[in-house]
């Protein structure tokens, strides 16, 4: 259940380290801390692999990146998994430029992540299928990422989940749905970091990746459907969905799930 | 009409290359979503002429600049031009320091943006007259740069849109003044990089550099004005006029535009 | 009386120069603003000796450190001592990491900082007994770290400011206690980090740094506790408490103040 999950976050607060963009640092630290773990920030060469060592999660995003940055990410990576600490990666605008395409895959090939989520173009992008993706937002439905979906969780043993109206999680021959989140969500920037970051906490406590990467889009689809209520625009929204991921009770999630594939 | 450039914003979501300064990433991105273009922001030298390729506005801030990012704005800048995509040049805290005057002339003289849009002080750091910046905010009203800014447009040919109580914008001979916002949006950081950033979004869909400048400012200043209505001080501001600029109505900006000098 | 730095701050206006860390550029500077001062971020080593000498306190802060921005950091902090300007040192992590620990001491040992403002954690791990941060969060309570307070005031002849549910203010033989402030401010990514930079804003205008340290953190707890009066979660608290900073009369914090050891 999506709610015990969720307690479970809360109750163990488990460290989060983010190597992730210059866009989303603030609002995804907060909605870490919403939820009820514990974010930490940390990119330099000469600490991010003793700052893996106090986490239960990495999350690599590549929304700014540089060299310099993905540097940090490939020893933080390495890291992770030779300790035994799951890897979320985010590979924002992967099919927008060659760069982020080929750092994606490079990430994907050294660090071997346990879980990639991205929007629908990125997962196209770097698991076949035409790119289309337009600067880091998605021009592309999640149903028609479905093969690419499969075919770059095959290919790296890993889970895929790929945000949008109806977000779709891949593990081997599993898939699950989440019907959970609103249309307004996509006005607010780096939602979908957020949902990297919230993977990254629910991956720290959940039974499998598989489990972690849907009830975390469930999570933060209700909160996102509760803040809706109340939001008078996108940036109410940015602030009601921390409210809502703060206050939200793991019953009220359950009873407010749409999880098809069974999961947890 | 100001609402038919922001009816045209909407329609066509213009992608939108921000190499910005490190605190306004986020509300930047924001601002832009909310008004209906669509963000990115990207600094690698590996991809910043790929994305500027895609892209139909580039917005070159230096607010938190280095030399690095300055080497990012000028390889962009300069295929922005080649490729003839609209620039925008915000010369934060030009006339505070040395490097930051420098920096923006450098900017002026190797990328030749089409707007510049920036505070009295700065404008008239860079097109004359004393220069008290202080920091990065400005001293000045914006009629007394109003030389500066004419001087600065004749020379390089540009537009150039100066943000204050009445905000200013001079191309060639003509000179257009917006007299919408309210005083608080000055308590809110980075008020002067949202204008820039939609001064891009109108950029990439108005007949003319001069009516985006304009328009940008006429609905940043609208937006400002319906959310002071509702905010209960500088926070709740920044929160509502992403609010305003999400739900504004064409007719809603064009009956309270206070816009002379009849701009498109 | 803490209200009479409050009006004075706002009469003044000072300049407070950040180089500071990602997670919080846009809401320090945003607080800064809200409580009458006039924020600056600037980090790069061309620019930062001028900009020290342009501004009225320097806040440094190393909570998304690299080599670079540590080497701004030195640049600014002694240009700041030679020209008198107070300077705070926010020691994020410190514990955590070699990294964060090691550079922490050198910032103490060749900038001389007038305040250090920390937690719990990073107080101890730098003023004596065991470190024991997580990341970049507390474990201890601030009693525990009285004695690495008063160690780390004695050996580098600062104040030091450490935050909690009770505030520790150490000068010398000088400790305040503030017992404003409210728990969901720990939910608020970089409150401690808005902590740092108030108590910027008022070094420059205060009797003492120990005044000004223990002056900041009134003017935030109370803010907070307002802010709370209002706020539904953590989303609605962080822009609360920016609404709260800009409305506050000097006569409602003075009425509110909860400050034991009298300074100022």
């Amino acid at each position: 259940m999506v709610g015990a999950s969720l307690a479970r976050v809360r109750a163990e607060s488990p460290l989060v380290h983010n190597i992730t963009n210059l866009v989303v640092m603030n609002t995804t630290a907060n909605a870490l801390l919403a939820v009820g773990a514990s974010p930490v920030m940390a990119h330099a060469p000469n600490e991010v692999e003793d700052m893996v060592g106090l986490a239960r999660a990495l999350v690599l995003n590549i929304g700014t990146l540089d060299d310099a940055w993905v540097g940090a990410m490939l020893l933080a990576g390495r890291a992770a998994r030779r300790r035994g600490v799951p890897v979320v990666l985010d590979p924002v605008g992967a099919g927008a430029t060659q760069y982020r395409t080929e750092t994606a895959r490079r990430l994907l090939a050294e660090v071997a992540p346990t879980i990639v989520r991205g929007n629908a173009s990125e997962i196209r992008a770097l698991g076949g299928g035409a790119g289309g993706t337009r600067g880091v937002d998605s021009v592309h439905e999640t149903e028609a990422a479905l093969d690419a979906a499969r075919s770059l969780a095959a290919a790296h043993g890993c889970v895929v989940s790929v945000s949008g109206a109806v977000d779709l999680v891949v593990a081997g021959d599993q898939i699950a749905r989440v019907r959970n989140g609103v249309p307004l969500m996509t006005r607010v920037t780096g939602m979908g970091c957020t949902a990297s970051a919230l993977t990254g906490a629910f991956a720290a406590v959940a039974a499998s990746p598989f489990v972690a990467a849907a009830h975390a889009m469930v999570v933060l689809g209700v909160a996102g459907e509760l803040a809706a209520e109340r939001a008078a625009g996108p940036g109410s929204l940015q602030v009601e969905i921390l409210d809502a991921l703060a206050s939200l009770r793991p019953e009220d999630v359950d009873r407010r799930a749409r999880l098809e594939g069974s999961p947890g």
